[in-house]
């Protein structure tokens, strides 16, 4: 079926549901775009899966967080048992949760399970220098591709991408404002928490930071510069979801940041997105408006993670749902307007 | 525990969780809510339920409803058949529905599965006459009361109140109206979707409602004068479920009306409340307004039913499980704050 029939037949479809036309509000829409995505009027959710990346940033060397370094790797620990926020949300929706070692500064255990996907012992400080090489952003693309793969191939299409890395609120701020063209002010928050005193000085380093960088609008070069290794692999696992026709859940900040890293690449990739979440981080609020995306919840939340992707899959789950389930006005005997 | 001291335990066991101090933002409200509620520290949901009230109105005869007064009667039977919006999501997420018939107009079979609390076959039209009798109010809140107590009997302490009855927002409209002294331009909307030329008759044929009746500022005679039985069912259900310490989840427009007479008579039903959605039809809106109550969603439905109790249940569950699930800083081994 083209993709205008198919459009009419699923529009025509949810509106003979036995509801007020339009009534479900944003899950018709949802349900539409699934159903474009993939290519059927019966769409269905199968093996959900968030993959959350974990890397350390140099820049967290130069005080611009709330937490220390090590947390990083306690958080990645914490997700391997099963305490963290993402852990309880997936188990509570059936997700399948995958934690990915993108650059964490810290030697696992061979035996620890977690995926290997390691570019580096954390990003350099790009207060100083470039955050990777070029060999190790090619390496991010290619292996968080090579990931997704992995899970399109077991049946996966619907990912989500979450991260956990102490700094990453500074890289994700430099790649917005050198990619959106807004100022700084615009794109930098509180993180995990900083005080408002400690917000100045994040801000103060990140205009530092800003300027002793050649101005980098191209993405892979702004990537370069800034990191992060999981922000990377966000992006490359995102085009690669959009090429397997995947729903690619979007998460916070960190993740939207990726998202729009991806869409400079692949601007096709806007089809494929379900917003999840507006954090209350600062430059979210304002990547969003840029992104032209209204995401589905407002719980004022601000863990990262993949946090909100879990949170929103039920809602992305009754879209599919209302589709396949509910009666139509014909089968189910009930009368349709009386005028117009 | 005394509440203050309870509500400083919970307090600080939401603080040290594994994740930034505040950062599940809603979800962090919820949790607290609900172990005062529950008088403790480890709350549960247990044996969700959702009732949907249906019941006719007299003044669908006067044309203020966009579909025909026997479409009660067919969604009706099309949730006993499982075809409609609410079925299809109590099913997705566990949750037992049981339909209430508070007064359709159509004599059921007594074999089929409704619970049998019919008021009588439709309110009378309010345009000409008082909609119900103080007898036939009283039945609904005895009646009402006595399904909630059964639930709460079998274990149930979270309990969704929604409604089907073409004509109902007129209804609606007015308590509203007479109970928070708005303006009725505030209150109407265009209902399960009339034109802008059949919502200004509708506004019409309100306003001459609303001027025939002596302005009943009391809750109980302005129900009896506008009714209708399914509103002053979901009024007499939600203060049971209060006083059996309920988490009471509101739903729509009509149901938040339903709380706002339920509210009138016991102020102390805030604490139990957790509003779900907003939704699409303008007077509610206001309504929320006028309660200082902000719902948990904004996903443009507009079906009632109980459809938003429903969609929003899994994040009330979230709550409740961070709470329950999570690891806390120590027991994770994690670092906290650097400095403040």
């Amino acid at each position: 079926m083209s993709t205008v029939t198919l459009a009419q037949h699923l529009q025509q479809k949810i509106d003979l549901k036995t509801k007020p036309l339009g009534a479900l509000g944003r899950l018709e829409a949802l349900a539409l775009q699934i159903g474009l995505l993939q290519n059927c009027s019966n769409p269905e959710l199968s093996h959900p899966s968030i993959l959350t990346f974990a890397a350390d940033h140099g820049i967290a060397a130069s005080g611009v967080s709330a937490y220390p370094a090590e947390v990083t790797v306690q958080m990645v620990q914490n997700f391997l048992q099963g305490g963290a926020a993402i852990n309880v949300f997936c188990r509570q929706h059936g997700i399948e949760l995958h934690v990915v070692d993108a650059g964490v500064n810290f030697e696992f255990s061979p035996d620890t399970p977690l995926i290997d996907a390691k570019a580096g012992m954390g990003t350099r400080n790009f207060l100083h220098e470039e955050a990777m090489t070029a060999e190790q952003l090619k390496f991010c693309f290619e292996r968080s591709a090579a990931l997704v793969e992995q899970q399109a191939k077991k049946g996966c299409n619907v990912i989500g991408f979450g991260e956990m890395g102490i700094g990453n609120t500074s890289s994700a701020s430099l790649l917005m404002s050198c990619l959106t063209g807004l100022p700084l002010t615009d794109c930098v928050g509180k993180g995990a928490g900083v005080s408002d005193e400690q917000l100045v000085k994040k801000l103060h380093i990140l205009e530092r930071a800003k300027v002793s960088h050649p101005a980098p609008a191209e993405v892979s070069q702004a990537l370069r510069c800034f990191g992060g290794f999981e922000i990377a692999q966000i992006c490359g696992g995102m085009l690669k979801a959009q090429q397997r026709q995947m729903i690619i859940l979007v998460d916070g900040f960190i993740a939207s940041v990726a998202f729009l890293c991806a869409r400079s690449i692949n601007p096709e990739i806007t089809m494929n997105a379900v917003f999840c979440h507006q954090s209350d981080e600062l430059g979210h609020k304002n990547l969003l408006r840029h992104l032209d995306a209204s995401p589905l919840l407002h719980l004022s939340m601000r863990v990262g993670e993949g946090t909100g992707c879990a949170i929103a899959y039920p809602i992305i789950e009754s879209a599919v749902r209302f589709l396949n389930e509910m009666a139509s006005f014909e089968s189910a005997g009930v009368s349709q307007k009386t005028s117009e």
